[in-house]
């Protein structure tokens, strides 16, 4: 019995927006890299198991042949033009839900929108909890606002987007680390928290959030609105401690959210994905995903995916790709993620006798039914 | 070649008894999740790795077609009545040898004579620190003792429990973490911590033991008494703060230990089962298994077994199926081992060229010759 | 497509000399073992993944039939004499580049020349810090030198060693954990910091630095120098705290040395070497290798090996043995990480399509070609 996920659907709950410009080779291998620094002399960025996946997966779909060099990749990349490989590969990714963060956009990229158009997808928001609160200080810096006020006006400014949005998203991992403090802060509190950082902002400049206060006071809104967080969890890029991220440390804030029904959607985890999998195991208001690091890993993502189905239930599991700006990372993380849970459920069916039937629920609970559930988007 | 472990003598050198009550949907998917709450709307216990490895192996042996749908296994499971689905499973399990641990007993479950019987073997007492300490404390209530003649108390029992019991269980991990003071304390120092933690208890009230100086004053009279020590490590229920179970976290206690003759037994450690090899290795005292998490991962339980097979030397890893309430967890845990070790095993043979015979007898030191040796069972 | 690398050039960047006396039983077990501890009663280290790999591979150099027995092996190895064995091991490796640190010689062993000559190997000597301050410390408490000139004398001393090694070690992990401070301290902070250990140091007593000022002067001297610096990670003797020696601990350190030219060579990492190959693709400067972890997991090597191709790219990956004492470490080294190095990248060619020709390019990167670039050995 052959278990075939080819037409698998899938809810990527976590992406990003893709560039919607043309990359020359630096632009392009700086978007395929968590890294801030280019690749070491006498190296490139395409030496490695994402560079490997893209040009062993997206030629095709381009009309190259496999494994062509990068400059021949890029070069048939830049002739067809970026809109045009957007659509293509968006399109071939076969993605049917998509949910798009929208607070890093550190380049033009294509709105929900745009994207939704695009991959022929719906597509729905979710809503980057620091980015909001920085847009709204900086627009009360420049008027002049009350410190004491401001902490009503990113409510209210939340309030809004989440009208809107599935769901929000914090990286309290790349700020402040995962252990912050977590019992739940009184209104009084958050207040006075917003207020102090607030005065310590300088006027005319766009502020970073960095403190822990804060950061405690937007994630308990978003508990109390009974929404779904997304946390970034583990591997990111050279602005992370990555010993801080170790998704154990938020095992007091998730007890302490236990009487709300918020969901704690952890992201990428690795290499603490077997934590997450405990997580998700024992509190029932936990998912997680091995997201970005199917891309990154390629050839053994297998093996994560493989790692990620172990103490957690199946209906705790989710799929993302975490694509930011190239159109390739959404089309290689829903191929590898596609190929490597057939071969991953193949391997039950073989060695423990699932039935085929049951390998195709468990990729249909994982591949986007487990996420129309924890968003509650059902009917 | 062809490695076959079908008939492996086992050890299980810790496990609970089984209940002896028929179980209702509810009461069955309770006992196969170390979560105390309830699976999440929408989804089910059976939707698990454990969940699925109890449809595919323990259907046959009850008459049921494999992967049978949860109510009709339970359906037949009622029929036949929970004591004849004990002696059944318990019988197929083949195991020859139980280390049963008695301090676990929120339900009406089998004690270890009634074990030996309906599994037909041999079984043995594991005696756990906390709860003597907790049964004494509370009749020490109830009398109204003298706080300062409560550590000669526990201590007298503890000396009678060790006549029948082959060694102890801490669940440190549970209650303080493993970053609990290691040095040894003096018999006045042990007197105090526990006067202290008596005089804090409620009367009428039974007892739960979470002082850091008391745990560590009851596991440094089991080291004095040069008995094996079961440590639960890693993964457990939600009670447990995960980060704080890594078995390395021990290290300056068994350096400590070093001159006492004491063994530290490390239970399941996943995912830390690496770091239990390590300290397998390089510590005479130090034993290990994976445990719970062979059950719990089920059709990834070789690649968990595999990884227990690195670092640590093969005369320092163990059996055990931490089963507990239900004769299917000591079913599944006896096939998943001897089937998973099997396929390690086989593989070392097939890339790495071991000889049969030579993987037998790495299968008999795991599967039960080490546990006689280092519970100090032979002759 | 069949990937054979029997005959990758090779370049072991950290590796020891081997002994050159013949050896019997327990001395040869003392050296297939990071324990300090002799095996445990009942026991031998020959039943541990090492142990086999020796009697697999070793035995057909040296003319033994295929896993013959320890007594055996022995018998015949003390027949041919250990310089015999030597030769032949170190040949049959067929390792090209050898980078020898020469701290660690509590025995009597072969210098880099010796080495080189036997090995048919270009040898390059690694220096290690903590042995070069605490010589030249204990000569200066000989002569009754002023403590403030102390940090001179072991700059001088290591700016003549650099005249000839390639690079540096430190064995911070093993003395004070890497969570030492880890920023830039100044000239006078360096010589007081050395000038206060030193007065601590007992005469006629060769010292043991442990102080973390002192190795953090020690540390920066080699980034300012802009060399290779190793550091030990992970997988050690007992002696380590392994829970302290977990390479994300040295992030900050990494990142407090970014303007520097210097580069971190993670060793071992094991069973960090995720976390390791994280850093080593988010941070220009970081490169690893799994070294030690490749004898002692032997037939789990092959995976150890796959989990260090992940994140990592390509470049940045390196071989190494830690081989030590006995040629038997070097020769199961060069032959587990070429089998298993093949054996992973088998499996990226048939599951993933990589042409035959790169995945021979990625090999030989990781066997020499990053190591010569890293350690600047070009042209």
């Amino acid at each position: 019995m052959k278990l075939n996920l080819d037409e698998l659907v899938l809810f990527d709950h976590h992406c990003h927006g893709v560039v919607n410009e043309d990359l020359d080779r630096a632009g392009f291998e700086e978007l395929i890299s968590e890294s801030s620094a280019p690749a070491v002399a006498g190296t490139t960025r395409f030496d490695s198991q994402v560079g490997f996946a893209i040009r062993r997966f997206c030629s095709a779909p381009l009309g190259i042949s496999d494994f062509s060099e990068p400059d021949e990749y890029l070069r048939v990349r830049q002739e067809l033009g970026s809109s045009k490989v957007n659509r293509i590969l968006l399109e071939a990714s076969k993605i049917s839900y998509l949910g798009i963060e929208t607070g890093h956009q550190p380049k033009s990229i294509l709105s929900p929108e745009e994207m939704s158009e695009a991959a022929s997808a719906k597509a729905y928001e979710i809503v980057r909890l620091e980015k909001v609160a920085e847009t709204v200080a900086f627009q009360h810096l420049e008027v002049g606002g009350n410190p004491f006020e401001l902490w009503s006006k990113i409510v209210a400014e939340l309030d809004k987007s989440l009208c809107r949005a599935i769901g929000v998203k914090t990286i309290a991992a790349y700020r402040v680390g995962l252990d912050f403090p977590h019992s739940q802060p009184t209104d009084d509190e958050a207040v006075l928290a917003v207020a102090n950082w607030f005065k310590t902002l300088e006027p005319g400049q766009v502020p970073r959030l960095a403190d822990p206060e804060v950061i405690r006071a937007l994630i308990w809104y978003a508990i109390k609105k009974e929404t779904a967080i997304q946390f970034h969890i583990g591997y990111g890029d050279d602005d992370v401690d990555l010993h801080r991220c170790n998704p154990l440390l938020l095992t007091n804030l998730i007890r302490a959210a236990a009487d709300y029904d918020a969901r704690f959607m952890l992201l990428h985890c690795y290499p603490f994905h077997r934590e997450a999998g405990y997580l998700a195991d024992v509190f029932p208001s936990v998912y997680f995903d091995v997201g970005l690091a199917i891309n990154y890993t390629g050839s053994r993502s297998t093996s994560v995916i493989a790692e990620s189905l172990e103490l957690a239930p199946f209906g705790k599991i989710l799929f993302s790709s975490d694509a930011f700006g190239l159109p390739e990372l959404y089309y290689i993380g829903a191929k590898l993620f596609r190929d490597g849970l057939a071969r991953v459920l193949q391997s039950f069916i073989d060695e423990h006798q699932w039935p085929l039937a049951e390998a195709e629920r468990v990729a249909s609970m994982i591949g986007f039914e487990n996420a129309i559930r924890a968003y509650k988007l059902e009917g």
